[in-house]
Formats: C-alpha cells, sequence, structure tokens
C-alpha cells in the first residue's frame, strides 16, 4: 500500500475536522483560541488520529464516525506537549521549529490554553453529534480508556517518573515504565478507541491493545533516536537536546545500536500482535514498518 | 429544614466517596497522589457535589447513583483552584488557610496535579461502575455538559477574563462575565447534572439551570464580601486581598451595600427558577438562603 498517500490523506481530514470543531477566533478574550489553535496547527503529525482511523478500519469500521474521538486525541496530545514545554517541567523554548505555547503567549495563557485543549477533548467526544452516529455504551468505554491513558494512570504519572529521573542513574525498566505511561499510553489507547468505535470483537480490540503497547514503545525509541541523530532544523529542536539535559532515554542507557535494535524487536512484536488481521490492518502494518524508518 | 445537618451529612458522604475514588500513596512516584490528595482534602465545603446530590433530590432521584458524577465536580473545581494559584496565574501562597499546592510539592507537580485530578474526573463520570447505575444517554449528556462548563466556554474562559482585567478599569458587565464563566458555569452544570441524573423533566432541568445561575452569581458576589469583611483567619487569606490586586469584583466596582443587594436579588431570582417545585426542592432553597447568610 501507499503509505505516503494513506497519511497525507488522513492527516488532511484530521486537520479540517480540527478546524472546525476548534472555537474560532471572533470572541472576545480570544488569546485563548489563539493559543489553543497556535499549538494545534504548530506542525503535528497526527499520528494518534490516525493510528484510531486505521484502528477501526482494521476491524472494518467507519472512519467518519470516529472523526471527533480521533481529534480529541490530538487535543489532549497538544495539551500535553504545551504543558511539558513549560519552564516548570522540561522549559523547552522551541517545538516542532516554532517558539512554545508560553514564549508566545505567556507562561498563564499556556497554561489555560493545555487546560482548554484537555477539556474540549472530553467535550468533543461526548458531543451529540458524535453520539448520534456511535453506540452510547462503546463511545463511554472509549471516553473511559482515554482519560485513564491521559491521567494519573499514563501520561500524567509517566511524565513525573521523568521529572522525579532527571539528573539520576536510570535503568532500562525505568525508561520503559516512562515511555510506557508518557508516550505509550496514549498511543495505545488511540488504536483501542478506533477498534472499540469501529465495532471490533474483544479478541480483536485486545490484539490492536498490543500492538498498541509495542508500536508506542518503538514510537518513543525512534524518537530518542532521531534527537540524536537528527538535525535541529529536521527536529525543530537542537539535537541531542535530551542527552544534554541527562533525560531518562534508551538511546542514554542503552546506547545507539542496541536501541535501533530494541525499536526494530517492538515492531517485529507489534505486526506480530495483528497478524490474524486481513488486509485491512495493512494500514497500521505499514505504520509499524514506518516508525523505525521515519527520518523525521 | 435542619440544613447544617443536611450539609454535614452531604459532606461526609462527599468525602467517604472521594477518599474511596482517589489513588493510594502506595505506588511509585507517588508524589503526585500526594499533592492531588492534598489539594482535595484541603478543608473545601463541596458546595458543587452537594448542589449536584440537591438537584437530583429536587427532581426526586437517587442519591446514591450520582455520587461519582458529584465527586468528579469536586475534582474539577479542586483542579481549577491548583491551576489559579499558581505563580503565573493568581500567585497566591494560601488559600483555605494552608500553603497552596506549589509552595508545598512545587510548580511542576502543582500543575500536573491539577492535570491529573481533571482528567480524572471525566475516568469517574465514564467508570464502568457508574454505567451500571445509569442510562448511557443521560451520563454523556452530563459529561459534555461538565465539560463545556469546566472547558473553554466556561471556567477557563473567565479565568482569561479575569487575567485579561487585573489592573484595568472593570465594569459590571465584566464583572458579571467574569463570575459567570469562572464561577458559575460549574455552579450550574452541577445543578443541571443532578437534574439530568435524578431523571428530571425538560421543565424541571430548565429550571434547574436557572436556579444554578443565579446562585452561582449570589455566591461569587457572597465570596467577593468575605473577602472585604471577612478576618483572615477564617478566610484563610489576607482579608481584602482581591480589592489590593484590582480585581474585578462587584464590591471593587459597585461597593459593598450594592454587592449586598444584589446577591440578594440573585439569590431571589434563584427561588423563584424553582418555585414550582415540591418540598424535595427544600435542600435547594435552604442552600440559597444559606450563600447570603454564610460567614466563611
Amino acid at each position: 500500500m501507499d503509505l505516503k498517500k494513506y497519511l497525507k490523506e488522513k492527516k488532511e481530514m484530521v486537520d479540517k475536522a480540527l478546524e472546525g470543531y476548534l472555537p474560532m477566533e471572533e470572541e472576545d478574550f480570544d488569546i485563548i483560541t489563539k493559543a489553543m489553535r497556535y499549538s494545534l496547527f504548530a506542525g503535528g503529525k497526527r499520528v494518534r488520529p490516525i493510528l484510531c482511523i486505521a484502528g477501526a478500519e482494521a476491524v472494518g469500521g467507519m472512519k467518519g464516525q470516529i472523526l471527533p474521538v480521533a481529534c480529541a486525541l490530538e487535543l489532549i496530545h497538544t495539551y500535553s506537549l504545551i504543558h511539558d514545554d513549560l519552564p516548570a517541567l522540561d522549559n523547552d523554548d522551541y517545538r516542532r521549529g516554532v517558539p512554545t505555547s508560553h514564549k508566545v503567549f505567556g507562561e498563564a495563557i499556556a497554561i489555560l490554553a493545555g487546560d482548554a485543549l484537555l477539556t474540549e477533548a472530553f467535550k468533543l467526544m461526548s458531543h451529540p453529534d458524535v453520539r448520534k452516529g456511535i453506540n452510547s455504551e462503546r463511545l463511554l468505554e472509549v471516553i473511559h480508556i482515554v482519560s485513564y491513558a491521559a491521567g494519573y494512570h499514563g501520561m500524567v504519572r509517566g511524565q513525573v517518573a521523568d521529572l522525579l529521573s532527571e539528573d539520576k542513574e536510570v535503568h532500562t525498566d525505568t525508561v520503559e515504565y516512562i515511555h510506557m505511561h508518557k508516550t505509550g499510553a496514549l498511543i495505545t489507547a488511540s488504536v483501542l478507541s478506533g477498534g472499540i468505535l469501529g465495532g471490533g470483537s474483544e479478541t480483536e480490540i485486545a490484539s490492536l491493545k498490543s500492538y498498541g503497547q509495542k508500536v508506542g514503545l518503538a514510537f518513543q525509541i525512534a524518537d530518542d533516536l532521531l534527537d540524536v541523530e537528527g538535525q535541529s532544523h529536521i527536529m525543530g529542536k537542537e539535537a541531542g537536546s535530551d542527552i544534554k539535559s541527562k533525560k531518562a532515554t534508551y538511546v542514554a542507557v542503552i546506547g545507539l545500536n542496541e536501541s535501533r535494535e530494541m525499536a526494530r524487536h517492538f515492531i517485529s512484536l507489534a505486526l506480530d500482535a495483528i497478524s490474524s488481521f486481513d488486509h485491512r490492518a495493512d494500514p497500521l502494518r505499514a505504520i509499524a514498518h514506518y516508525i523505525i524508518e521515519r527520518k523525521y
């Protein structure tokens, strides 16, 4: 299959939907709208929405119905980037080649824009229009899975572990813990949500969950590798910045070659998890390969 | 009715439920659990959960089923306090007589604890156990109303307007705008959620919404009045601190006497809104009276 075309089409579909879901800059006090839109349209690849759509397609579901949920995942991802970049956390001035939210709008608005994006995600998933096309039980299940992945048990925990590990000697299991929570949880939830909304069986959903977990880890390792190998103008941040700040990454703990090997290992496990799926899971397969091959 | 007894009973019920819903401090990286619990159990009066319960009772609904939603409202309220107190926002060192989250745990953990509480609220509302006892459609409606009130269209907008109004001449309509969004939206959503989960009719729910809007405004005016009239040891912050920092409050704009009159006016409108309800709305009536009579 032509993955490049697939990713482009799906990204455009997601971008168009996001454009429609987000509030416009026409009301009073619209600095918050500007800030929400600034980070949301700052060049994201829409990995999570696309995984959600591909997850639904893998079990044969309609993709139209799941766009609001797919977009909600991107809102949550964007919120997490804005808050992670704050001076009190990672203190990053640039992200994807442009100044981070707090550098443009100030810390107060950056915090509130993150809060608003996170809350907007749940508003979007529970919107009356979404409820028309989707079984309510399944939708509630998805809201539960996404909030579980984004909150205390997932992303937030990963970020806390990451903070506490800075400037410390860490072992592989800590790095895996951080990646599984900080990045892996929402990526897994993305594929899972798609599978649930697409009407997948219990077995199919379990397989998609396993695929998501492995792909999530591989994705983060690949990101760590790109941080070291990449050029600053491609990554949009100074290459090697994670190493310099002594971040807990696979590369820092087990080195470049072993990290590459480990990413390939996880991708192979991800492919195994969906080996019983038919051709409709080809996008998921192609995405898995792409993760370790991408150059940006 | 004995409101004091009612409030005490309901507060205990909410506190007990919250205790059970929140993660325990037994896992790794439990500084985030500590921070979440610290702010959640820092002496809140549980106004929003109690309004939710009273809203359900007013339409004759069971109160047991709605506890998770009632508690979720308190999680959202607590998150908003933690983020509002941050140095980048109101920069408050004390809240309810104890140091604020960022003073105890640092800014990074305070930001993440707020994020976690907000996300946990949606996890709680969509939990499988909750779904067993409540119609899924109604539950999704409540999640939508709560996220609408907490996010871009509600609390966040109010906070942004408040920030932008600091140190500026403001008029009554701006103060009302801020209060309606920052405090009023979630208070209204609390009463409304109770009414919806309690199985209220469309007319009843519209009346509860109107009650919530008026009570929300009166509640905030009463808070402003207490800030000026109150003693620091009762309010847990320096009395008059809002005036000193030139916050947009009714008291600052129209003065003490007119503010008192306006609070009474809104309470009278709130009582009118539920005048057709029978004795089961007595708690809502008593709470409305209490708001302008309370001394802390």
